[in-house]
């Protein structure tokens, strides 16, 4: 065996390890940010409905989870891909997305592990999956770390970001393992209707191209509008779901997500199946506490506590919407469902800013608001904010964005229109009512 | 861009599912296994030292749990390595580790998540770990799927399972990531003295490869035996050392674990540092609720408590080593410390049982004791027992095994003596006080 010994130390590390990156993480910390000391900050960035205290699950929910710390079970080893009356919870809490049984449930240490699951099982190194854009970043953090490539299909802007269905077909190659689709939506808050559901089905099975549904805002839909589960209407094509208490549930922190396996005529029963249980083996499943509470979270969680707050998240975006539609070179984008609001900036109606990321870290130093730029979610000229903000923080950050507007606007009509957000409707039709 | 429209679905999971084995899993599946409808299973296959109910963890620390339900920062995003406050408590926690900060603490999903950082960050598909055989099988679960080998050295079963020296040399290649040394043993029991763990690091150090210290025992010894961390020793060898609440604080399913990063010389400065940060992007840390605990479980959980556990275990361990070592071809290797025995099987005293495996299967189909093959350690004509089982469940195991021995035992002396066995001690000389 060769043995060469060497001078000096030389540690590197893996390529899988310096190929995963957060994009989020590397735009915002590279940022020059300065906050402003005479305002206190207001973080519209962070896409946990639990940070701000004001959303807080119901007290059965947290009870289960007081009540299973005195079981055995709960701090026992358990199968790999959860306990059987959890993952049985899940089913028939996932009633909507079809016929399912405790075997399609795999239990997984949040949304996020349960669609590193999924891709890491359908993709090979050198193949591709296609991802939205703009789009949740993490879909890349997963994928390239593994030399699994990403392709963008796009979604339009001025179309309530349905998907391009020509770009999806046309981001489709022979090596394209897996189509993630993600509704509703992070960053969009679109919520995509059955016909249009049925569209990317039908791409998907004329190029026999797997899907992984993104669906972790699953319900999270505003008044007039209905969230569909895109395995519920596929025939013939495979899907894999991901979800979580994670949002819903208002308990991020929890890590518990899971995979549902939706195969149809037994094109997962080949291998991906047992690939999903084999990539169980490899951390072990979620919290067992949690798994413990998991039948009386999923059970005895109240449709009121639900549609309270959704009606919160739905009551703010209308407010954004209003208020932000009035600062000049904004152009807010009402969402149908999830909770956030995308915003067009124009930046040809400002004197001094030139793109997403100067205008982000400018209303941050000088009005202490911080907002994630497009350029993280690969959609320069847009930024994202939350919408589970308490009313007032919200009311005070729109006040200081429209300032932040007011005091940048050019008053000169001579620079040159960009061009790349104009496409975007100030304000759709569907939205007038508000 | 090539599109060949496909006739027919053809979904392949990916090659590191499909390599993602546990070797456990997979022997023990495939054994052709019925119980004895006479009598009730003992099952001493369970590594987890909560499964049978006796052990329970401390009060104060299922109310530090059950506390922290109650606070909003349980249930948010945190950062990805984990909280300032939880980490700052492992670092003081593992002081005994060497001089370490919370900066040098990455929390995980377990134990096994941070195995698996630790083996993703330092390893390329192509290169190699050194593991020790016989050995704990997760390793090549997490290395192989990744296209990284696994190289075994060998542990010297007459010698108390101390590393053979020569053997991890010589395994030694220009492809070789990282050592991994797993010290107190599962599935040996072995604890080594400083001496031994200075051998080690001399090694590393000659031939600058890195060490993974899996110390998830660390604490479990017996009376008259001292743990040393390997850290503790390196002047100049980086290490990873890999624990976690897992075991010692009988709380497996909570799924708590960390690395902690030993630079020596900036060595692991230069990528390895941001290459773990990278990793802990992926699934984004471990539960909250435990996370918000942690300072309270690990400053107040009392030495009491700690040296009553392993008080039992030893006792444990004693019992089975008197009982077993009167069964006929059955060699018990008396452990100082985890809480394992290996119990060597001299397959040509018996009449009509071949190898490990069968004995293992026979056991559990006549007496319903069911024990973990060598094979499964990658060490055959042994077995592994664990001794966590309550007193009067021990006895009884140890009374089924002796029967089965005895009614197994061949009488004619004509059988050929199987060599492979005869290295290890009937009983060790420094065992001779028990």
């Amino acid at each position: 065996m060769a043995r060469i010994l060497r001078d000096s130390w030389d540690v590197r590390a893996s390529r899988l390890s310096l190929n995963t990156h957060n994009s989020i993480r590397n735009v915002v910390e590279g940022i020059q940010l300065k906050l402003n000391p005479e305002y206190k900050l207001i973080n519209l960035s962070l896409g946990d409905p639990s940070a701000f205290g004001n959303l807080v699950p119901p007290n059965e929910l947290l009870e289960a989870v007081r009540d299973s710390v005195a079981v055995c079970a709960s701090r026992n080893y358990g199968p790999t891909n959860g306990e059987l009356l959890a993952r049985q919870a899940v089913a028939e809490y996932s009633a909507h997305q079809g016929s399912i049984t405790a075997d399609d449930v795999i239990l997984s240490s949040g949304c996020a592990h349960a669609l590193e699951m999924s891709i890491t099982v359908l993709a090979n190194p050198g193949q591709n999956i296609l991802i939205p854009r703009p789009g949740y970043t993490i879909y890349m953090t997963l994928a390239e770390g593994l030399g699994i490539k990403c392709k963008f299909y796009d979604l339009l802007a001025n179309q309530q970001w349905k998907v391009d269905l020509e770009s999806l077909k046309n981001a489709i190659d022979d090596n394209t393992a897996a189509i993630i689709v993600l509704n509703p939506s992070n960053p969009c808050g679109s919520v995509y209707d059955e016909n249009h559901l049925l569209d990317i089905l039908d791409i998907a099975l004329t190029f026999k191209i797997p899907i992984i549904a993104d669906e972790i805002y699953e319900h999270f839909v505003f008044s007039g509008h209905k969230y569909t589960a895109l395995s519920s209407l596929s025939k013939d094509v495979p899907v894999l779901t991901c979800s979580g208490l994670t949002k819903r549930f208002l308990v991020p922190g929890w890590r518990m997500g899971w995979v549902i396996i939706h195969d149809r005529n037994n094109i997962f029963g080949k291998e991906i199946r047992k690939g999903l249980r084999n990539l169980c083996g490899r951390i072990l499943g979620p919290c067992k506490l949690i798994q413990e509470a998991m039948p009386i979270i999923l059970k005895s969680t109240s449709a009121h506590f639900f549609s309270g707050v959704m009606s919160f998240i739905e009551r703010q975006a209308i407010l954004a919407f209003q208020e932000l539609k009035q600062a000049p070179g904004l152009n807010p984008i009402m969402p149908n469902g999830s909770m956030y609001m995308m915003i067009g900036i124009t930046t040809c109606m400002f004197s001094d800013i030139k793109d997403d990321l100067q205008f982000i870290e400018q209303l941050y130093s000088e009005q202490s608001v911080f907002c994630i730029p497009g350029k993280c979610f690969f959609f320069p000229n847009f930024m994202r904010i939350v919408l589970t903000v308490p009313e007032d923080i919200m009311r005070e950050a729109c006040k200081r964005i429209i300032k932040f507007c007011e005091q940048h606007a050019a008053h000169e009509n001579s620079k040159e229109i960009d061009t790349t957000t104009l496409h975007v409707e100030l304000e759709p039709k569907a939205l007038r009512r508000y």
